[in-house]
């Protein structure tokens, strides 16, 4: 019986056949051979539901049974595995209760659901003894959840921060290489496919949120907590700032930061200026690339595809292997779904973001006269933030050859968010700040 | 009873406690709560083997068992698992397959081990039903092994190249940055404990053909089979050739290869030109990194330190974890030792060197004189080797200012090597060839 139980295949129900899914399909059939001779048994996805039946068939081929009525497929008991890459937090939540509630392992590429309502599904795996895989939801086709949850097991993990989102960071690489504004790269992403029509979860870093926050909980043993994200999109970042950033010796990216401090865990996404010689900085296009550091690892880094049809199958297909192998084995000896086992999380606190901590490159646009500066590092002195940088810079794009306009360009050392915010608003109330002061956030990785 | 076994900690004994063993003890005391609440179960050491008694009874204080016996270590019933730390194949390799002939699972840092006496001691380990793990022979702290073994597993991986030797990497690092000689910055490295007082293994390859070895074997699905691969290090390369190529576009690496091709598997170690915009080619110093590409997932990177105590200590404690995880399961459920079921290992030859495809740089020294590009240019199209590019140089460091003597650098399209042999030694002949060739191989990695 054991010896059979080792042969049979694994089967899978395939919950929408979009592009990853369809990438899912060709992978295992491709590569069949290789994968069951790495597993010891085979896997197969034996049902698909999709609301195009049509283009299921197609997909899928004759010898699969294909039904729009996902609720109905997920109680069928030849089922071992549900693979759910329908996405959003409306039936996709529904059908991976449902499916758990039936015993059934669930894969999914699903970040939103599971950063909004992780704390749920786990929960309820947890006490069904189901296996809960999400590789796919983070970075695609790059292990990093495999990394963080088993590779890194020794470490006490300080400080990750991730390039997680490919469309930002291709309108960021182009911003900086063609010198164009946002609204121009960003419409020329949409032409080739690399934004979406309705690009808002992109470019204002909710994405990005999502899988920082599901990181978050596995490097330091804390819930699933998307509501204490602080989320910051690029759609404000001029190409100006990506120009001086250049100067200064760093580069722009929308990172998402996993930081922890004695107080408590720093959980954030925004724009931030990256020290040009990092080779995350020289991460280009729609890649991907995590940092993690660890105590006693030091700092690593993971680079590879993170979206697209094959490279993020990559991902769903490795959780099947890992399912195939641990779904007869007993659930305490497989690795926790959040890394650590649930007893042991800890309900550390996100902080506020006023509280956390980091540096900052800010653009005043003041007048050219004297006792300007004096007064801008004055106001920086008594709030008690330290100056790293100064460079100063003739305004060209607004006053012309005869400008009376000067952008001061300051970076600063490490000062508490609370702190800056109250400086920025002294600052702007300076008359000689002429415009909205820019206000970008610096991490030196190192 | 079971529910007992999950609560008793994993019991381990460590044979050499010198750099690494001392990392271990230390991350394993440091993070023990941590790593414990992962892996659902402590880990201990209980038993250390030294020659040197003093100092290991100094690192692992009076609680834990030493002796300068390890060969009596071994049978001990209390002990579930043997960390092998001494390394080379005389008294490690007697010592582990005593430790498997015993039942013990084996963690162990060894690459020469493995990569010289792999077949022997993972096939006893298969009869035996233990684990014998060995993230920690590859890159250090960098999960490679299992990013291979488990993260990839949906992907026919087509090639692998690494930044696999420290040493090496911080020589070439400096090399370039100052333009010093191969030799000065050797001794440099020794100086600052980069490079050992017998730089052999490092310097000529050989430490980075065991790992290559070793990776080849878990992409693949090949037998281990060290006796097969090309290895040739760095210590021939002169401060030219590194000038030479960046102005090329190219920055020289020692890389370890391993290349799928229809007639079977390309192994080799040699210093390679790699185009300088890869992040590869910015990885400096004694860092390592490995880039791996599958067919589904497309390239991939790993980057981290690749030795020293701690980050080395990371893998062996993370594959602690894995043992502590799996020494209860059935042994058919775990992953195969070299990621592909032992049964599904393909006979697959490693091909002979001059079967390898490749690009090549070549230099050639030669009289300043009309009609010498000419007769090497027909020489390669004899060969039916394609030009990428040329450069000319006046070969300012041997004839001075009114020098007959021009550097002529060449870039080849892929061609066999064996082709590129034959054309090397008939380009040698040529009266006009002042002085031996330089050949460099060249890989895209793209």
């Amino acid at each position: 019986m054991k010896t059979q139980q080792a042969t049979v295949p694994l089967r899978a129900a395939l919950l929408g056949i979009g592009t990853v899914g369809s990438g899912t399909f060709e992978v295992l059939r491709r590569n069949q051979e290789e994968i069951k001779s790495r597993a010891g048994r085979g896997i197969t996805i034996t049902h698909v539901a999709d609301l195009d039946e049509t283009r299921a068939r197609r997909i899928a081929g004759a010898s699969v049974h294909v039904t729009t009525d996902a609720r109905q497929l997920i109680g069928n008991k030849d089922i071992d595995v549900v693979i759910e890459l329908i996405g959003g937090c409306g039936i996709a939540r529904e059908l991976v209760l449902a499916a758990i509630d039936a015993g059934k392992h669930v894969v999914t590429a699903n970040k939103a659901l599971l950063a909004v309502h992780g704390p749920e599904i786990f929960e309820a795996a947890q006490r069904k003894g189901v296996i809960v895989a999400f590789e796919a939801a983070v970075a695609g086709g790059i292990p990093i959840i495999k990394a963080l949850r088993e590779g890194l097991t020794a470490n006490r993990i300080q400080w990750l921060a991730g390039i997680i989102n490919g469309t930002t960071n291709f309108i960021l690489s182009e911003m900086r290489e063609r010198g164009q504004s946002f609204d121009e790269v960003l419409k020329e992403a949409q032409r080739l496919g690399y934004a979406e029509a309705d690009p808002t979860f992109d470019i204002e870093g909710v994405d990005a949120a999502h899988k920082a926050t599901l990181m978050s909980a596995i490097a330091f043993g804390i819930p699933v907590q998307f509501e204490r994200a602080y989320v910051e999109g690029i759609t404000r970042l001029v190409a100006a700032d990506i120009r001086y950033a250049e100067q200064l010796g760093y580069r722009i990216k929308l990172l998402g930061i996993a930081k922890r401090r004695e107080e408590g865990v720093e959980l954030r996404v925004h724009p931030t200026l990256v020290p040009a010689r990092r080779l995350i900085a020289n991460v280009e296009g729609a890649m991907n690339a995590v940092m993690v550091h660890g105590d006693a690892v030091g700092t690593t880094l993971y680079y590879g595809k993170g979206a697209g049809s094959e490279p993020t199958a990559s991902a769903v297909v490795a959780d099947l292997v890992d399912v195939a192998r641990l779904a007869s084995s007993d659930a305490r000896h497989r690795v926790p779904h959040l890394a650590f086992q649930p007893g042991a999380l800890r309900n550390v606190q996100v902080l506020p973001m006023e509280q956390t901590l980091t540096s900052y490159y800010l653009r005043l646009r003041v007048k050219d006269e004297a006792g300007v500066l004096a007064q801008v590092t004055r106001i920086l002195a008594d709030a008690a933030i330290s100056i790293n940088a100064v460079l100063q810079r003739e305004a060209g794009d607004v006053g012309g050859a005869g400008s009376q306009h000067t952008d001061l360009i300051i970076l600063t050392h490490e000062a508490q968010e609370g702190a800056m915010n109250s400086a920025t608003q002294r600052l702007q109330g300076l008359p000689a700040v002429l415009a909205p002061i820019v206000r970008l956030r610096k991490e030196e990785l190192a």
